[in-house]
């Protein structure tokens, strides 16, 4: 089977897939080529270590050059840049960048696994700018992370409000830095809709992040020392860092002929080849479909760029090993909360004009009596008639992992909403509760699904009661103390029973209360006796997390 | 639709039959009989208040019966028994435990959610013991509690080694009590195969809970002041608990002519159903159907009676709704550890005749690179031809029960090992690794149903040497220094490329590692060079967890 393989780029997916080549084929000549001094580093622990939460620099390098040569067998060339593929020929040039000199090298079969590189756009005194960087490898760590110890910046502006940036921005603060975070959508993590974002807006804010939204950098004055914004806002920093996404490395790929999609991802088959078979494409690079709807996208993660490392590898030795498309589950952390999210959220679905219908529930993370619990808010997004899962979304402060990944399961499992209910998830009192929060999702989905109960959502409220109808909010009168949803009325469910000849029979009513519970209550004795109700969906506290 | 149900026993199940038997229906009229004075309380916190874990007693009365009456409108009758069933007139019997009087109430369909009680063995002494407990509700704890706040016992005997056993060990030993652990079996955790319940074993010695396994109690002398043992051991405490399982309150169920299964379980139809059509059983009271192995089993959980809650209020509306049969998922925390377990393990299969693979990996509970990080011991028992996931196991100190979790949902799912490889799970370095631990035994397991690779045992290796294999210890020389499995000659990794002419190549040689990892790649080496090699699975680390 003896093959040679050369493969471009040696961290996530180019060093997985080399290593799974290996144990496949002893024989197999395996060149790897890598432009950078390091391989096999931890790209997703850099923020850490410039925020020293991560103290030893040696612990970002998970493999060393020699170290895998000598366990795998492997002729890797480090500072060695590829910088052309010619198809005919079956060569690549290569430059090694610590002489200068260029060379050719064959292959029988080619992997590109040369990731993605930080966007950087032409604003005006990027140039002259002092103190700007991007985040990406080992060098850029160092730079940021001497700039850091060595200049003890007060003030910090990150430009871009995605998991890097505020990644960025949590460790910067974590070393005492005054951090602004300026985005300009009006939500940072785009993976997660507008009321789920709002949550971190204001977890920011307490823990003294500024945060600027729906705004973008203008343009840098005094060699970088002030930041003039679209809205005009002008901010003092001493330290910039740009992260406001990642374009696929494709030039090596096009200069080839190779096909690129609309965001300029490689694109492959199913089995991670691209337009000429030989050569294959993996990782941050390549366009990708989406695993819930099908289309075309980027999900510049580790996960893809690991599991493509090991099917390419797989393919390459003929095994047809397919690759099903990304889910794109994500997750991070922002100071005391973690937020992730697995499969489609609102914004994409209304994009691709998919109905869809949506339920937030507020449980706790594992049993309230037992200590430690903290709520999490979480979001299931789905089709009404089927029942399936498009995505689902989480932020708090415990427990996010877990019921994200309980559902990134279920979705690959196939199973919908009415199966989230029958998930036997493990419980005791400091783990979870006896029905779990993902159950739960599964038990008021399925309300929805079999049309037990309609539900209004938070940005449809406000104009509904506007517009006259009756709101009636079914919390205790010192709950409404903290706040309530202006026009309401206030019956508190135990006494609706009792009450029932105040409310108006031939008009729809709505219902409230604290996160959605006593809403459907309310909502199924009032249309046991008649009503036509609908409840607010995560009642109170999804409301407010928006409007506060 | 308007109905008259009775049912028979007011926390996990009863309570969640009757919460959802008022949500579906208004008119229904439901009574619900509870003999203790307290209904819906948190049976699972009351280990944590005796050990003041959780410190407000009022937390473990998650409804009260006023409230419940009230909020659902139902008819709570506490200190009163259900005394006997008369199926032809459709009528229980009851006895008012204020007054001592007895009366009939009819129903239309009757839930029996009894519950089982703690198994009371006629142990020699048992009645003249003093300070002898068993733990099920809110009076039991509070004598528990009160004898520990008043007498301040020094020592104190736990017989039985389940999770009520070790929950309450832990509980005492937070209160400063010397505690000991009587377990008959040789291991404690039934439901984790040995090698598993080997890691709990050495950490209750680590943290001064003294265990006594393979050994039952044969007498309490002077007034339970001293326990002895089967095998002789006499030991002074000043307080026992009696944990050694539990048995289905099945007598009324029994008397009543309704079929029980052979541990005593009322039989129930998918339906929860008995084998009269309106009477209806749910949690721990009733036999169950193992999900795995299709069996009758019994599992006294939170879980299913919860899920049976919801369940039977549907059907006795003429839902039709299914309960599935019961996977056994299950935790506990055992002082530092978690322990986890899903479907069904080694001994349960081997008991049913059941072939199965088993596989033992140690991955780090997050990226190893991220502060906090901590192995879990992670076992996956299934088929090898199918690839079908017949159990997993975890023991660790992070992230034990999401990956349990994951695994339950992928039984659930219907996926095989082969599929727990695609899991896309969340990953950032707080979290997980690029390669989640669950996706670590999906490749792991792959390989061995696509044979890649043959694996020996920890419990076969020690004979097999002894007979004369080879087994090359692939770890370097320093790691050998903290022991090494007897006779082992040892040929570094990095090493066995240019030191393959040491070996055989016409028998079968044995390789292991620390975790087994290193010593696949070393199989895959060996292999591909025309040897013969099974690796030792869960390498050194699962092997010394047992012979140590
Ligand atoms: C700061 C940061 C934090 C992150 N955190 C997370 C996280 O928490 N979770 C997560 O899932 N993902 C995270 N990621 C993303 C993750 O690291 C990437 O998705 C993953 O590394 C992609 O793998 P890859 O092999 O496609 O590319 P890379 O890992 O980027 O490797 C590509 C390599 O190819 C080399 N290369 C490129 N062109 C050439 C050439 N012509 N010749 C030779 N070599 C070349 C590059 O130098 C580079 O080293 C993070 C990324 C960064 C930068
Ligand atoms: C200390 C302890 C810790 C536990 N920890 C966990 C855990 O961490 N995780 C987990 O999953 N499970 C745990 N469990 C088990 C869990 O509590 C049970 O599985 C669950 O409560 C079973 O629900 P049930 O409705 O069948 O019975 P129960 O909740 O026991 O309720 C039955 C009720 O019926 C009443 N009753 C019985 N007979 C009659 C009658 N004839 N007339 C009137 N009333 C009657 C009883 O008084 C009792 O209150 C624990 C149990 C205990 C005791
Ligand atoms: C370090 C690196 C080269 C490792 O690649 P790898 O060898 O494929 O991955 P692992 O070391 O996790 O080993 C996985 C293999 O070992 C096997 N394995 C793991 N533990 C095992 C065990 N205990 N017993 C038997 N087999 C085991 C798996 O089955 C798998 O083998 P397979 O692919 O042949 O089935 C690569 O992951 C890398 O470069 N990582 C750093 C960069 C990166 O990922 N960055 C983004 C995240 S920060
Ligand atoms: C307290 C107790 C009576 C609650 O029963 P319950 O009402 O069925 O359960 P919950 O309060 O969790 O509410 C679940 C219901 O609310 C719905 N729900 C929950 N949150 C919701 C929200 N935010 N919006 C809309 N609906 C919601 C669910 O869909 C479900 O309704 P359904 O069954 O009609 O679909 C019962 O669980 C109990 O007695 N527990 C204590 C005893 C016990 O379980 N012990 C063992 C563990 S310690």
């Amino acid at each position: 089977m003896s093959k040679k393989i050369v493969i471009v780029g040696g961290v996530a997916g180019g060093a997985t897939a080399a290593a799974r080549l290996r144990r496949i084929d002893e024989t197999s000549k395996i060149v790897l080529f890598e432009k950078g001094e390091y391989m096999s580093f931890a790209n997703c622990g850099l923020p850490y270590y410039i925020g020293e939460k991560i103290k030893d620099r040696q612990k970002l390098l998970v493999q060393t050059v020699e170290g895998m040569s000598k366990k795998f067998n492997l002729d890797i060339r480090n500072l060695s840049e590829v910088i052309g593929i010619n198809r005919e020929t079956k060569t690549v040039q290569v430059k090694d960048l610590k002489t200068g000199n260029a060379y050719e090298e064959s292959y029988d079969d080619l992997v590109l696994s040369p990731g993605a590189r930080p966007i950087v756009p032409p604003i005006q005194g990027l140039n002259e700018a002092k103190a700007i960087f991007t985040l990406r490898n080992i060098p850029d760590t160092d730079k940021i992370k001497s700039y850091v110890d060595n200049e003890k910046p007060k003030r910090a502006v990150v430009v871009g409000g995605g998991f890097i940036g505020l990644e960025m921005a949590e460790n910067l603060h974590e070393r005492g830095i005054d951090v602004t975070v300026i985005e300009m959508a009006n939500q940072v993590m785009a993976p997660l809709d507008y009321e789920m974002a709002s949550i971190i807006h204001t977890h920011l804010e307490e823990k003294g992040v500024n945060l600027v939204l729906s705004d973008g950098v203008e343009s840098f004055e005094s060699e970088g020392k002030i930041v003039v914004t679209n809205n005009g806002k002008r901010m003092e920093t001493d330290l910039i860092i740009l992260s406001i996404g990642v374009r696929p490395e494709n030039e090596l790929a096009i200069n080839a002929g190779l096909q690129v999609g609309e965001r300029g991802g490689i694109q492959v088959n199913d089995y991670l080849q691209t337009n000429d078979p030989n050569i294959y494409a993996i990782g941050d690079a390549i366009e990708v479909k989406d695993y819930i709807n099908g289309k075309p996208t980027m999900i510049p993660l580790a996960w893809p760029a690991n599991r493509q490392g090991r099917l390419v590898a797989d393919n390459i030795y003929g095994k047809k090993a397919k690759y099903n498309g990304t889910l794109g589950t994500s997750i991070a952390k922002v100071l005391d909360y973690t937020v992730a999210t697995t499969g489609n959220n609102e914004k994409t679905l209304k994009r691709l004009g998919i109905p869809y219908e949506v339920i937030h529930l507020h449980p706790s993370s594992h049993a309230g009596y037992y200590p430690g619990a903290a709520p999490i808010a979480l979001k299931l997004v789905f089709d009404k008639e089927t029942g399936k899962i498009y995505g689902a979304q989480a932020v708090g402060k415990d427990g996010v992992d877990k019921r994200i990944d309980v559902i990134a399961t279920a979705i690959k499992g196939g199973l919908s909403v009415v199966d989230l209910a029958d998930l036997e998830l493990a419980y005791a009192p400091p783990y979870s509760s006896a029905k779990d929060p993902v159950n739960m999702l599964g038990y008021a989905a399925t309300n929805i699904v079999e049309g037990v109960i309609e539900t209004v959502q938070w940005h449809e409220i406000d104009e509904i009661v506007a517009n006259g109808a009756t709101l009636v909010d079914v919390r205790t009168p010192i709950e409404l103390e903290m706040g309530f949803i202006e026009g309401a009325i206030n019956i508190p469910i135990d006494d609706i029973r009792e009450r029932l000849t105040e409310l108006p029979k031939n008009e729809k009513i709505y219902v409230n209360c604290q996160v959605g519970l006593r809403g459907y209550l309310a909502t199924r004795i009032l249309q046991e006796n008649g009503f036509k109700v609908k409840n607010l969906d995560g009642g109170w506290k999804t409301y407010s997390s928006v409007h506060s």
